[in-house]
């Protein structure tokens, strides 16, 4: 049984959202799964020092138009959102608590908020509306309510940010391939080649 | 007669030695010509805020294994130099003074400095490492030499590094198609396509 691939992200990563567009085609075209490990960027600025891509002098105009011209070339609906960035700690607890339950939902659950921020300008800090984007999916608003404030699954979220940046992830996407660490949207390819070959 | 691609790069930048060894041919299978604007990051990252890119914690170690990784997928030699990174003046001088008296020869210049510095671990910064390329490409070192203390070419530089400045130019290699710019050697792919398309 091969690797899963190990795919490393923050919900207010765009590079992110676009890499969450490919990545399950990708690696069930080489035999692969793929565990999502949703993380916070903001710990791990803490870190490495570094600050949100759009906030940059220069860089950051440069990445709202790096960002748009990528999505088109992937034909994946995108738009800055209007409240950028935010912090993701609700959405990547429910993520965390329905993945324990339901793995497939969970990763349902994941593109659907990628999708609420990035094509439906919808802001996902909000526990409210990642509660109403999950209840969209059949989970049950009161008890995901209950689980964003449980104390085990606040818990859960420390444990996974710590163990990410314990791994060495700096960024979003980030992804791991048979101990091969690939970092952003744009090492996709050499992802693909990497399955295919086994590594150069 | 089609536009040229700019080219902006900093001689310290082993992503832009990458994008080196392939901009040209690129180019030209699409009828396109290449200037080659070699900056200055050390005064771009005043502007950004920025910081090498090895320096970073997590980043860093990230980045040499990235680096490696696709020189081999390039089939590029390459070798993180002992000393990294290095002020890349006396390079940059060298080459707009050799580009004003004869500009192919001066790409020549500029992709003998990158292997020399990326390939042969030789320390470009070194005034004298730099006339002794240039020589074995048959350039005069003592008129060489006198060049790079010349105030003239020093403004020369300035000048240039400004001029990238103000144009946005945050990062090397940084290339811009038509007005539309692209930074990274990861960004080559979408420079062919839109090369080929004319944009999307």
């Amino acid at each position: 049984m091969a690797n899963p691939i190990d795919f490393y992200f923050d919900f207010s990563s765009p590079y992110g959202y676009l890499a969450s567009t490919r990545i399950e085609e990708l690696a069930a075209k080489h035999g692969r799964t793929v565990v999502w490990h949703p993380h916070l960027l903001g710990a791990v600025f803490k870190v490495t020092g570094q600050q949100p891509l759009t906030t940059i002098p220069l860089k950051g105009s440069y990445t709202e138009r790096d960002l748009a011209r990528s999505a088109r070339l992937l034909n994946v609906p995108f738009k800055l959102p209007t409240k950028f960035p935010v912090g993701a700690t609700a959405a990547s607890r429910a993520f965390y608590w329905l993945a324990k339950r339901d793995p497939a939902l969970a990763k349902m659950l994941a593109r659907a908020l990628y999708h609420a921020y990035f094509a439906e300008d919808r802001d996902i800090s909000s526990p409210e509306v990642t509660i109403n984007v999950a209840a969209r999916l059949g989970v049950d608003p009161a008890e995901l309510g209950q689980a964003l404030n449980d104390p085990a699954v606040r818990e859960k979220l420390r444990v996974e940010v710590d163990a990410a940046i314990a791994r060495g992830v700096f960024g979003s996407p980030y992804l791991i391939v048979d101990g091969e660490p690939f970092w952003g949207s744009d090492r996709l390819d050499q992802v693909e080649k990497w399955l295919e070959t086994g590594g150069w």
